[in-house]
């Protein structure tokens, strides 16, 4: 008799974005008419257009494929050394920092690698995961067995969270007790929230003393505008040690619909055997891609190479700014609506207060019905995250115009 | 201190492909002459070019993404409806099976479905496992911490090893003992058999008496030249109540380069929970994608959808048509030179016995030396492999040809 993976059925309720889009459904199926007038800053997907280098290159991969003697097929386990070697050269050794080529591993987005980098680590893991957060670290947690049952706050048994709050402006001190795997994510979804050098400095110093692994996110890395904040782990000293940075092309180039990812995956990060053997855990990462995958398509390697050229470069500068231009007409717009708002300085994401202490998802149907427009409940990333939104700037600029203008409508 | 995964320190060895290459690479460095000669038959990848219709619907699909009005972000988790339903459509209903649009879920290859496919599924399942096999089934299955460590034969304590010889056909039958999860793939990879409608059907039976899951890989589906053979599990009765099936466009059309592939998981089947209650794995595998991806590249999906436009169909048959041209030439002059040979004409693959009673391994080394020909050894895929070798027919005409005529130099 088959037997199914019972850690499926803790999950709670669907995952955030498919009941966001449930909801949207129904309102619009009740108001067709307004079905027009909706904007939708929930789900953090971007908007314009993929960079023209991105482009042209994709299409010169996509030819390639079609001629005889110019053909590929199946590509490296570990990514192309061509989009590796962009990677390394220009993301961190021009930024000084020491990664080698082949200390980076090429996917399909950083989502799936959030959820594959539990595949080389242990069940016996303690694990800390900040509150709000997205959702993703903890319900591949979930489905691992890494926790007990659900409780009544939508929290679950076993996983430490550590909270994000206005006392600490959600960026949370490492925990007095000593947890093996910590997943931080900076500048940070939903909150919009960066960390300090000073403050990572004493998370890999926490990692250090514990022999705990740093699981770090940076997607939204190209979002710093404030030159005092670290970029990467790896300008920590000694995080080489103990960290893992996932990073994505979704947010840069515009490649939520194209798929492109990395990890940095430094051959000196080490993890241990029950009986108490250290080792490094590069090997176990190849091996777990020349298994189990085929890596990513070559016209998208291509594409995402391309991103790295100096015409890349600017249009994914152009793309930003276009971006962080919307997130300051709506954090301007929020405020001078008599809100309160945190982020949107370096991350695309503002977040922002309820009104009159309405709950998360309350400010959501109050958003959506009268003045159609679709944020995220603050709630749907965690019980720190209620009484909160997350409004997502990626948008037209007219869109984002607006929304300000809707903001001051809302009573 | 964080834990690694240790069922990782099991694995055996380098994974079968990488090894070649390391063999090859040696050869290589050592005879730099040779390298120009040598055929590589080892690897099965595809060689020909994309079919046109796929090349100009993912050039349309690119230049979409670079443009407002066309863009698209994250696609829909299981795959975009017009390529779920093309493949629906003609995959299955037009062969009179059963089968909905939301049952297919679309993946960046079969290999990666093989792995994911045991998120879903509980620890405690037996596993059932053919030998020889495509190695990926095994070894993702020893990561996941389902068998004991390696014995001297290089299987895994724990697993169910089914037998195919030269006496069933390379075809096993059903065991007497209760499993819960049986891997088949027909047309075969490496042996080329083909199951037939009366041999799957005693797999049902077994699967329904036993409440066992089948997990059914058809990757070389279209390799199938006689019209009595199954092209899908689901043309057996009652199928969709036990068996989950793996397609891949990789050796339709040429997408080793390009990653897309499929499942089929039809609402029906189910698995139990450790006490007993019994579910359906749609939702649990929904649920999977939701959490853990966001889909497959948008050109890439359109280039897959393609596949299945007339002309689209029409460049599909050629190519296969192509490798099976090879196939023919390749078995007919290992024959002719004297070797032992099956599989070849329902699938690209053909299974040689080694002359003169030489190992796998030895065979490999020998072809690599004496004709500069790259093969696979058949101990690769398991012990009852051992004594066997597998050659591609995924190549271009010129080489099968040219390799035909080096069998007859083979001492």
């Amino acid at each position: 008799m088959a037997y199914l993976n019972e850690n499926y059925l803790k999950l709670q309720a669907g995952y955030l974005f498919p009941e966001i889009a449930r909801r949207v459904k129904e309102f619009v199926d009740r108001h067709p008419d307004a079905a027009e007038d909706l904007i939708r800053c929930g789900v953090g997907d971007v908007t314009e257009p993929l960079p023209r280098a991105a482009v042209d290159a994709m299409h010169r991969a996509v030819e390639e494929l079609g001629h005889r003697e110019t053909f590929r097929g199946y590509p490296p386990y570990e990514g192309y050394e061509f989009l590796r070697g962009a990677i390394a050269q220009n993301d961190f050794r021009d930024r000084g920092i020491e990664i080698a080529d082949d200390e980076i591993f090429i996917s399909d987005g950083s989502k799936c690698d959030c959820g594959f980098i539990l595949d080389i680590l242990g069940d016996k893991n303690s694990v800390a995961i900040t509150d709000p957060v997205y959702p993703v670290y903890v319900d591949t947690n979930v489905m691992a067995g890494h926790t007990g049952p659900a409780t009544k706050d939508g929290r679950y048994e076993g996983i430490v969270y550590l909270p994000c709050t206005e006392a600490n402006h959600f960026v949370p001190e490492p925990p007095n007790e000593s947890v093996d795997l910590v997943y931080l994510c900076f500048p940070n979804n939903p909150t919009g929230a960066v960390a300090t050098r000073e403050q990572l400095t004493r998370w890999v110093e926490y990692a250090r003393e514990h022999n705990a692994l740093l699981l770090y996110d940076v997607a939204y890395e190209a979002y710093i505008s404030d030159p005092a904040i670290p970029h990467s782990i790896f300008e920590i000293p000694r995080a080489h040690e103990c960290a893992i940075e996932f990073r994505s092309f979704s947010k840069t180039g515009g490649f939520t619909g194209v798929r492109c990812g990395f990890t940095v995956m430094p051959k000196s990060v080490k993890a241990q055997t029950e009986d108490g053997r250290s080792m490094s855990l590069h090997p176990l990462w190849q091996r777990r891609w020349s298994t189990k995958a085929n890596s990513v398509s070559y016209p998208v390697q291509r594409g995402a190479e391309a991103l790295y050229s100096d015409e890349g470069k600017a249009q994914v500068r152009a793309l930003v700014d276009h971006y962080m231009g919307n997130a300051r007409i709506l954090r301007e717009a929020a405020q001078s609506a008599g809100m309160q708002v945190f982020g949107g300085k370096n991350a695309p994401y503002i977040w922002v207060k309820t009104i009159n202490g309405l709950a998360s998802w309350e400010m959501f149907d109050r958003m959506l019905q009268d003045i159609h427009v679709v944020i995220t409940p603050g709630s749907g990333f965690g019980s720190c995250g209620e009484g909160y939104i997350r409004v997502s700037a990626f948008n037209s600029r007219e869109n984002a115009e607006e929304v300000a203008r809707r903001f001051h409508k809302l009573k």
